[in-house]
């Protein structure tokens, strides 16, 4: 938590944007795994965490800009919840850390909005990701889940406090990309063929908790690089296998790191390997160099798929104008996500919030495979955190379904490709701070080359 | 998974125990952290793994006993999902695994259910305990939070099958409770003065995951045992201090295991801890040698009880009669919760259907502080699997609560209490199968006793 002046700044901030009516931010509650009390880790809503920083379940808050006011809703603890919880400071104690004076008990939260309904305000509220967020809506404002409008001006006014981290989130983060580091470089040093990725997965949540960090994301950590939300980790490990692993930690602050490797299961690449290894270091160097003030993200994200271009082209797996095949998107055959996405509170920052919103500015997003991956499109600006990870993948299904298509075949040369098909995916990822001159990396240097990668192994 | 056979005849015998109308099967669906696309760990719900045997979100299904059809609805993976989560076998295939046919599109189950209330079939559903599940109820049967009503037969025929065991269940429990038990024992190893709860947490985790275990439920690793469930992991560890670790693994199955111990931070225990231990030990001894087809569990939990009033009479904290300290409810400032609760593919075994039908038999529960946490009061059967698990504790927030009201003074010596006020709890559980002619411990043994605790020290 920090200050208690920070989140009063943020609030006021926040009340200026939006102008007038009355904010409701709906804290998470805990959320049953197989019965109500089994529940899963608990994860505080990251706008609420913003502006009110308190993270525990069962809290509302509002600000009522009319009215100005600004009230947490919540419950103090029973000598029932001492007994099987602990002692643990009062509400109103922890709201005062946030610059609250005014705590309700919850009850009084439906009574507050109802007459805020009747004397016409308007009530902004955000988009709901969990079930309980629609059951709240629905019982306290009486709206039918098909009913349920998100605020505009509210998600535009968070979106752009939020996309400028400060001095002291930008602290923290480094502190997660840190112990994310850490996770990398102790699965680097751990993989040996004939290990299970579980085992793999497992040293790394050790690191992870030793300091006190959870998941920022599900790990994904496999032989399968390919496949690109592979959580799955009940593979072998076989000699020659590429191994991809993408994990982040979140630390109990909230913020969040994210991080990509990829190294040999044995202690060298093959020369195949390493060739197409040189490739996405190439996209990645040219990616981080273009990094600075007022350049489109998306202009960033061409560059490494045209990078990518000239570098399959040099193995015979593309040909032709390299521009050309990324304006048709041609190269998302290889790379069919994005070059990367704002980073803080979430490791997809604020994402439940619209990614239109958060990368685009409100501008409609490409619908082209690949590039309507890219979550981030806008001019980078000093304070924006982001990721920067390219990554060159042969997915067998997709090959076959567009050999079979006959698509792009003035770019694609799919007798070679063949030849790759078992190849895997390689992606390396790192986190940037856009500075007022360019960027600055965040957290410890993990390997990146294939001579540091074989240096660590 | 096991057989198919073993789905179908589940299937077959619950047909036959409910006779009549439409069985609703809601599987669990993925859970956004802070959006939609970071999900927990995904878990299905246990009464959808029992009778259909396949973990993955976005499944539904039915048993329409009065047409005789069991479908499953769901949808097959699209070439985008292929991309992002890889080749996976259909669902098509996946539910002929457990012997069913009949798959249709996720987009039909509503029409499917509307048609039944047209010709008015019964619904029977189960009670919700994820926000999702009640809007599913909205959604697909028109039905608001507060009109939705579980079937009490439905949930007493899924009792009735599933408190008995299987031997192939028990295999699955013991391969549970084999890696509980080695998550205990290495953490009873690792243990020192100096550390974090939370790198005992992490290590315990390692070894689970190892194993290619989930955690069963929120790990208690603390320095304050007497806090009940204390899911806090940020103390320091210090000497003369008691260790507490309530803890367990769960197989991809969905089985579980549950067991407790207590160490002390030291090599050895302090007289006074070691004096108090035995007490708990003699409550477990007496509890074990007491199980057996036939007796009512809440008995046992009144025979742990009694031992532990005559122990601590011992020691001068309590006086007067046992059988009327316990009776009247006076062993629960020491011993707050219950001795034990069924353990399967729950760890508190169907605790979302509700424990007066689990542990009850439909039998209201007493409403007396610390009785009232017993959760299995019924006679034991063979077939039963439950844990075994008393415990003592000082607490100091209930002390000053109880002392203040006078309450129980005629069994309280609160001045000899006040100097154990800061003692801590101690708690040891093992895991049970009721057998013809008794009970038979499940898993590898864990130390117990004070001198085997220390052995391993």
């Amino acid at each position: 938590m920090f200050a208690k002046e920070t989140y009063i700044q943020r609030r006021a901030v926040l009340k200026q944007a939006v102008g007038s009516g009355l904010l409701l931010f709906l804290g998470n509650d805990d959320q049953g795994l197989n019965y109500e009390d089994n529940a899963f880790r608990y994860r505080q809503d990251s706008t609420f965490l913003y502006y009110f920083g308190l993270s525990a379940a069962g809290l509302s808050a509002i600000i009522d800009i009319d009215n100005d006011r600004e009230i947490i809703f919540g419950d103090e603890l029973t000598i029932d919840h001492i007994i099987w919880m602990g002692v643990l400071p009062t509400l109103r104690d922890n709201a005062s850390l946030v610059g609250i004076s005014d705590v309700r008990p919850s009850g009084q939260l439906k009574t507050y909005l109802q007459q805020a309904q009747q004397s016409k305000q308007t009530i902004h509220y955000l988009p709901t990701y969990r079930a309980e967020h629609s059951l709240k809506l629905l019982n306290w404002l009486g709206l039918m889940p098909a009913q349920q409008a998100p605020s505009i001006p509210f998600i535009r006014a968070i979106v752009a406090q939020r996309n400028i981290k400060t001095d002291e989130e930008i602290a923290e983060i480094e502190k997660a990309c840190n112990v994310t580091a850490d996770m990398h470089l102790a699965a680097m040093k751990f993989i040996r063929p004939g290990m299970y990725e579980y085992e793999v997965v497992a040293e790394m949540n050790r690191v992870a908790q030793m300091n006190n960090c959870e998941l920022s994301f599900p790990t994904i950590a496999t032989i399968n690089g390919q496949t690109l939300h592979n959580h799955y980790h009940g593979n072998l490990i076989k000699p020659g296998d590429l191994f991809l692993i993408d994990a982040g930690a979140e630390l109990p602050s909230g913020y969040c790191g994210d991080m990509s490797s990829t190294i040999p299961a044995d202690k060298t690449f093959t020369p195949r390997q390493r060739a197409v290894y040189e490739i996405q270091n190439a996209m990645h160097k040219a990616s981080v160099e273009a990094l600075r003030p007022g350049i489109p993200y998306m202009e960033v994200y061409d560059l490494s798929a045209k990078v990518m271009v000239e570098g399959l082209k040099a193995l015979g797996l593309m040909k032709g104008n390299a521009d050309d095949a990324v304006r048709e998107g041609a190269h998302a055959l290889f790379y069919p996500h994005g070059l990367g996405h704002m980073m803080g509170l979430d490791v997809h920052d604020m994402e439940n919030l619209g990614e239109v919103w958060v990368g685009y500015d409100g501008q409609p997003k490409s619908t082209q495979f690949g590039r309507k991956s890219q979550r981030l499109a806008i001019p980078l600006q000093p304070g924006f955190v982001h990721t920067v990870e390219p990554g060159i993948y042969f997915i067998p299904e997709l090959i076959d379904l567009w050999h079979g298509q006959k698509k792009f075949t003035e770019f694609i040369n799919y007798d070679k490709v063949e030849e790759y098909r078992t190849f895997g995916g390689i992606r390396n990822e790192e986190d940037y701070l856009i500075t007022e001159t360019g960027a600055r990396r965040l957290g410890k240097y993990i390997p990146l080359t294939p001579d540091e990668v074989e240096a660590i192994r």
